[in-house]
């Protein structure tokens, strides 16, 4: 499994995903799920991806256009002129890989499928924010639902639908992003640090702070141990149920 | 969907499930999920199930041997000598009518699954508390495993994971619980108001505190209000991520 989520602030956008990766129990490796891409002045783009690593791994290539030798690359991505047509073009990427595998007739133990999380922003336009379905098609982030999480959502979704603000700074969302994600992996062994962490800055038009989190990171270590006793604290200052 | 907790204390066994019940999104309704016995004195008997409907209302209509005229019914269940025989006997009821249905060739849009969780204590012998697998076979609560979830099990176990302790009160207990509870509700439209609470205090060998917890209920409300500012004090009281 995985977990990953993209959240769109007014300040810009910010993105934090595990890197490990399992088949079975007994098969658990360290992979990146984080990729960015930019054109310093004219856009910044970060791909999140939750699923059949295989899958992942071949849309990226096929996004950077490995097939092709470094100096004939021209990847799309660092070209179509809206966020829009890159989101189309990820999908379209996604589904060809799926349907690939899937028409060989080959049968995997877990199905070919993956889900991608695409935000960022291109010169003249609003930093966006999209969930990429293995079908290919996407949505878009709006100020109803700010952020998509993939992969193992659920244990680490309470907190952000209750702490999430728009208007929050960058500092206190990596706070928030540390505390679900915490609350993950205490629950769940398929989510595992280290955590990649990308800020794109709304209007800078290249990459913000890009940091990998180590386990035994300060700051983390301050949240992971706060949390627990933080929260305590909060359940204790709830009244007890009268009998 | 569902959600049902079973939580063995020092003090005893205490238990809460939701009422919602859903095939689809627009075919939603109302039924109990927790069924209660008891000879006074002797024994008490809680039970929680998750799954499909036809499945648990056909395990519970056969524990209380309701094939029989009533003057006729003698329950296994008050008879056995034994926590461990009685979570037998239901595993078997449980996998009998599973393996029936699924039998007749038919096939249901959801599987005929189910999982229960069974607690209770019989005279001179400990509380126990158990979750039964479709296939008959369960497990039991211990000192390193001391609660059992069933249905929609991962919203709401970053909070039992973190402040249950063992030596807590019952009116701590059920602060835990609504505080687990309303956090899966606010995430997932499954799982609903109101609420069953069932205690079994040990060696009382009768039923405890029984009480259903509609949405407007006092209490209720103090913990889905106070726990969303408390959880925001919480996070407020960490330090931010510094750049």
């Amino acid at each position: 499994m995985t977990y990953c989520i993209g959240l769109k602030l007014s300040r810009g956008l910010i993105f934090m995903s595990d890197t490990r990766t399992n088949a079975g129990l007994d098969n658990v490796s360290r992979f990146r799920k984080l990729f960015t891409w930019q054109v310093p002045g004219e856009r910044a783009l970060v791909l999140m991806t939750a699923g059949n690593l295989a899958t992942t791994q071949s849309v990226v290539s096929l996004l950077e256009e490995r097939t092709k030798v470094p100096s004939e690359r021209q990847p799309s991505i660092l070209e179509l002129p809206t966020m829009f047509q890159i989101a189309r073009y990820v999908g379209e990427t996604l589904r060809d890989v799926i349907q690939s595998n899937a028409a060989t007739g080959e049968k995997a133990d877990s199905a070919f499928n993956s889900t991608i999380i695409l935000g960022g922003q291109v010169k003249g336009m609003e930093p966006r924010l999209f969930l990429i379905y293995p079908e290919g098609n996407f949505i878009e982030a709006s100020d109803d639902t700010p952020f998509f999480q993939i992969g193992e959502t659920k244990y680490g979704r309470p907190i952000l639908v209750r702490a999430y603000d728009k208007a929050m700074s960058f500092e206190d969302t990596v706070k928030l992003l540390l505390v679900s994600f915490d609350s993950t992996m205490k629950a769940n062994l398929s989510v595992g640090m280290p955590l990649d962490l990308q800020v794109v800055d709304r209007d800078a038009l290249q990459l913000g702070l890009s940091k990998r989190i180590e386990s035994e990171d300060a700051y983390y270590q301050t949240i992971a141990k706060g949390w627990g006793d933080a929260l305590k604290k909060a359940f204790d200052s709830l009244p007890g149920f009268s009998f």
